[in-house]
């Protein structure tokens, strides 16, 4: 059975990127320069940074990491904020894991956010704003795994291309189990605002992402169902997974004959047989996320030299 | 022992911001509007949001409180942000309890956040910044519960205004028992900020708030330290508390005599021979709160409207 199922690894994804952005940087000769901040003691976020390395390294990015302790690692935000040698800032969450860490997110100047997590960018994907500015002539950053997500769901067919822009996933439905405000409620909001009806799933409940009719805004509207997760998978094209803990597994016999599993999760969420379901399966989603970054810090280095779209 | 103690009260101390407000509004014949938005069945919220009805209506200010759906609120939120007849918006916490909260309170536009609570405001109570914009001619807003309780410090003379401004506090040690985002960091980072040495306290630790000389701030700094309540609060000063429980209790064994208590749980977090040991005691904290609230409005009236100080 598994002979149907195709797994897509993140380095296939993420190699025209990868490439892309090292032809530009070498076209250009230009040098941007990534600082990653480590205020924890997380063996996830330390191989994170060395991939991180690795990938800038290869590419022609400069990436610094700053091992700091958590109680400097504002200022030392702010000092690289106004450090014009520094294009682009990046945070190895979980800092201080509470509520704390969203009020660090926003202290990263909007012009050096690669992880597009500040405040702004943030509420720019909820209300689907998709323009910095007003002269819509610098587009807005998009928080980097869930925009790693959405360039895999390009690269598996999910996004029809038939299909305007923007409406690319008029007619799919997504399950998302995870709802963290920097992956899975922002991916949500993106999903939704693409056309998808959107199952969100976290332990407090399931809620439904669709793309209503706000008085001002063309963005996605919420709401509570009271739904289980028996109920909402087998509906679901695609399943999109981000648990972190080693003992989550969403069982295999829930799963559509066909369905997309995706899994951003650093511990496996689908169980060993999901490829006797899944047509397409990809273990997880890093490299995408790497290459993300690095296209956001190209677009925030051309921002602080007033490169812009015209 | 007790006639020793001097309780005062919130009313007591809101009364002279009260009467200059009322004053100020009825001089100048405006009617500023408040809308507060309810998004929550919290009793505690309730009974807030009749109190500044209350206060609202006697002192001239227009106070409309709406009742919405949780999902809906920050649709609610960006309307309001959008309408030229609201000039102060306020929401009543908890709505989804998680780092979601945090997100909707930078939802609130900072020209109409009457609770200080979006990330500039906090940011620069962070940073020490006091103003809002490069001309220093509009004040910062201040998170209204912290300022509550820094004009109640005023008002019973911790404050010394012999000092210079900016080092009032200068000499004394205060505890803080609460860390949350919206009153017990920022409360603490206020006072360290005004010279005092701040022992900040909440589940996970305790941590030393002291006035350092950061690179670019005159703002203070923050270490973790290892030591306990027991250690802690009879150094103090100032003793604060803001546990939302009905069970927890500072032991009054543990304060020093002369000791300042003041509480702005909701629930009484003092024993209740507390004033066996303190000189003074301030029950509560609530009606010096809505007094701020409607000050912050005044000025963000004027911003709206262009007026700012030369």
């Amino acid at each position: 059975m598994s002979a149907h199922c195709k797994t897509v690894l993140a380095s296939k994804v993420s190699a025209s990127f990868r490439n892309q952005i090292k032809a530009d940087i070498k076209e250009r000769n230009i040098r941007p320069k990534l600082v990653g901040f480590l205020a924890n003691e997380d063996p996830a976020a330390m191989k994170y940074a060395e991939w991180t390395s690795k990938t800038c390294a290869e590419t022609g990015v400069e990436f610094e990491l700053r091992k700091v302790n958590k109680q400097d690692l504002e200022e030392e935000i702010t000092e690289a904020n106004e450090d014009k040698s520094v294009n682009g800032i990046m945070v190895y969450y979980p800092v201080f894991g509470g509520k704390q860490d969203l009020y660090l997110q926003s202290c990263v100047s909007e012009l050096k956010d690669v992880e597009g997590l500040c405040h702004k960018f943030v509420y720019n994907v909820y209300h689907n704003i998709r323009f910095m500015n007003k002269e819509e002539t610098m587009k807005c950053i998009i928080p980097c795994t869930p925009l790693a997500i959405v360039k895999i769901l390009e690269f598996v067919g999910v996004y029809n291309t038939v299909l305007p822009y923007g409406n690319r996933l008029y007619g799919r439905t997504i399950t998302v189990v995870n709802r963290s405000e920097i992956v899975g409620r922002p991916l949500a909001a993106m999903l939704s605002n693409d056309g998808a009806k959107v199952f969100s799933v976290d332990v407090n409940g399931i809620q439904v992402f669709t793309r209503g009719k706000g008085i001002h805004l063309t963005a996605h509207k919420v709401e509570d169902i009271d739904a289980k997760l028996e109920e909402v998978v087998p509906q679901s094209d695609v399943v999109i997974t981000g648990v972190p803990s080693p003992n989550y597994k969403l069982p295999t016999a829930l799963l559509k004959d066909g369905v997309i599993a995706i899994n951003f999760s650093s511990f496996a969420n689908f169980e060993e047989d999901v490829k006797s379901r899944a047509s397409i399966y990809v273990p997880s989603v890093g490299k995408v996320t790497v290459a993300m970054l690095e296209r956001n810090l190209l677009r925030l280095y051309d921002y602080q030299n007033n490169i812009t779209e015209q």
